[in-house]
């Protein structure tokens, strides 16, 4: 086994995923993808290597600077590496002869590796220049049916983070390089964020403060004082209009047959910046703590130490049937389970390493596993709390776990 | 919806994976998650960036010559996109300080998108410039166990294509760029393939041609005379030894607590190059055919044509209940099946469109739909034949379809 860890830098923003990152990853796109399809995206995959020919026609070859990574190819065409898609997808829509306004709405998303050279990559994950975003391209017949999209895919936004156990907000934001009229952030509020948001405490307002002309100190609907925090964006959604539909000539044919331009939302979630955020928000110092949903593994089994006075009382053995019966009562979880049987260390040492990745749950054959019938000690980190509880009482508590 | 097709062009040689690809891929993704897990791989994820120092000091910045895109970063630091990564996970092993012989095997894998500058990308997804490949690397104490290893993912790659029902050859093969002293490729003789092999029929000898030295037309063992077939690399096997280990110092401590370099092995198998080249061994000059396993959806249910007899006779509703039922006895099954609901086509128009796509079963509410009990029309794609099934008899039939 590798050494425990969640990433390891290779370059500056650049990391690799361990596996239990990629564990947490996948588990965080399986959520995703429900939420997605629940509002009837369609899932494809688009190329990293996009053809500067495309980001000159919408003017952002030269507007996104030095974030765009470029290069050139054998025959000394240009590229970027793609760090969003709005240009790619709406060609392909564009190409696809005789949409019809039945056809409508499409709504497309991918979940992909992204590039931007950031010029201080920072916080692991949390600002990195390789990341994966989910990103969704939605094309409505109309500006009031695109304004209903939106509400739709913000509302599959907060559905996710509810799920995750994410404390949120929804704030107004600007439009920056991707342009359009109407946006906002989903943050997470934490001291490391590096967003400067103000919320009314009542809930009539809240926007980033890069939104604001001037200082607002009070909420313009209720005139309250205006709280201050800090956030890390984890979500940004775009009401695009036809700028991008404009530029690649995606129509659709209306009822009367006629070609009108689409009417275009985008909507990105930070994957791996939800990972590196969730933990940040969530852990405490002594314990790593991952949304329930997405930890790496549920589960920490932990038997007795060599040579001890519960290893001579058959320690393992009793623990080892509490996972016999859990594989079989709820065999998703068995698959989500590790055993800790470096027997050579003792309980606490191994606790403390399990406290390292983050298991929602630890279960240790301790001293009252002696106790006729046996009593596990259960530790459930993310309530805070240690239980004490027989075979029965283990597999009652986790059959409660929910997994995407 | 999308209209239907599998990938669209992007560039040269950079497609978008359309949905029902981007369901297929998942598919065999879980596969190979399952032969790989089962030789004990652990899933990592690499960046695409690759710092030029690395492959500098492997010797393959140059090696490489044009098929490597590289680029500078903003403060001009080289890199490269990443074709396959030795180099990096030599360099994540040799960050581990003090790995044990315990911890050995270690077997990392990921399944990423890679990069290779194709001076003539062609034939869509069989030779492209942007790609999915899985690729596992092996570290191991001793060259014994590392041709233990070997043999070991072999297995898995045949089990995979067993599973896949994908007639392969492994065949001796050279060791190019990668390096190492021995290699196999996994073959799927086409046509179309790019190599040419020579095989015994008796089975003792099989080489890529690009191996032997002079022309070899009977079998070094047996002596029968070598046939001919092309074929399309899917997988390719290297054993290397300690040529990267001794680059990057990837050492483990042996039981006398000595640095020794890991001998190691890397494994490669062409995730989007299966896809293609499995429609290509598969499809008939009518229908495009997936292996059942990973087609992207199992089953496709055709109700009568608006204001024919049998939508009188009610066969949309006696088809619902087909699904009814089968969503019920087989959920798995239920979300891997589309209704082609377009009724103002004829029900031949929609076989047609759905042998574009390749579903291994499509279920029709046609003429015998009106008998008592009622017959429908099951087309099992596959094995190439027309069953007339009831109810009970059409699910008795999916029950034994296997997904991953």
């Amino acid at each position: 086994m590798l050494q425990a860890g969640l990433i390891h830098p290779a370059s500056p923003g650049c990391y690799h995923y361990l596996p239990p990152t990629v564990r947490a990853m996948e588990k965080l796109v399986k959520a995703v993808d429900e939420e997605m399809q629940a509002v009837a995206g369609q899932k494809l995959n688009m190329p990293s290597l996009s053809s500067a020919e495309l980001w000159r026609a919408s003017g952002r070859w030269d507007g996104m600077g030095p974030e765009l990574f470029r290069l050139a190819d054998r025959h000394g065409k240009d590229y970027c590496l793609g760090p969003t898609h709005e240009e790619a997808v709406t060609e392909l829509v564009a190409a696809q002869s005789n949409l019809s306004y039945k056809q409508l709405p499409l709504r497309l998303y991918q979940v992909t590796r992204k590039f931007r050279d950031e010029p201080k990559p920072r916080f692991g994950l949390l600002r990195s220049r390789e990341f994966y975003m989910k990103d969704m391209y939605t094309f409505d017949a109309s500006e009031e049916a695109a304004l209903q999209t939106y509400e739709l895919v913000c509302d599959a936004y907060r559905s996710l983070f509810n799920r995750l156990g994410l404390p949120f907000v929804k704030v107004r934001a600007a439009t920056g390089s991707i342009g359009g009229t109407v946006s906002h952030e989903f943050q997470l509020p934490a001291d490391i964020g590096e967003d400067r948001l103000v919320l009314c405490p009542a809930g009539h307002f809240a926007a980033n403060v890069e939104t604001l002309n001037g200082e607002q100190t009070s909420c313009p609907t209720c005139g309250e004082k205006l709280t201050q925090t800090r956030g890390i964006e984890v979500g940004h959604t775009f009401y695009l209009g036809t700028k991008y539909s404009s530029v690649s000539n995606a129509v659709f044919y209306s009822p009367e047959n006629k070609p009108q331009l689409a009417e275009m939302g985008c909507y990105g979630l930070g994957i791996t910046r939800i990972l590196a955020a969730s933990i940040e928000v969530l852990s405490t110092e002594d314990s790593i703590r991952w949304p329930s949903l997405i930890a790496p593994y549920q589960l920490c089994f932990i038997p007795p130490k060599r040579g001890s006075k519960e290893e001579e009382e058959e320690g393992a053995t009793l623990l080892e049937r509490v996972y016999d019966d859990l594989a079989e009562a709820l065999p998703h979880l068995a698959s989500d389970s590790v055993l800790d049987d470096r027997t050579q260390l003792t309980i606490g040492k191994r606790l403390k390493d399990a406290n390292k990745l983050g298991y929602p749950y630890v279960v240790i054959a301790g001293k009252r596993v002696s106790e006729d019938p046996p009593v596990f000690e259960v530790w459930n980190q993310n309530a805070g709390e240690v239980l004490f509880l027989t075979k029965e009482g283990v597999i009652e508590l986790l059959s409660k776990v929910q997994v995407p």
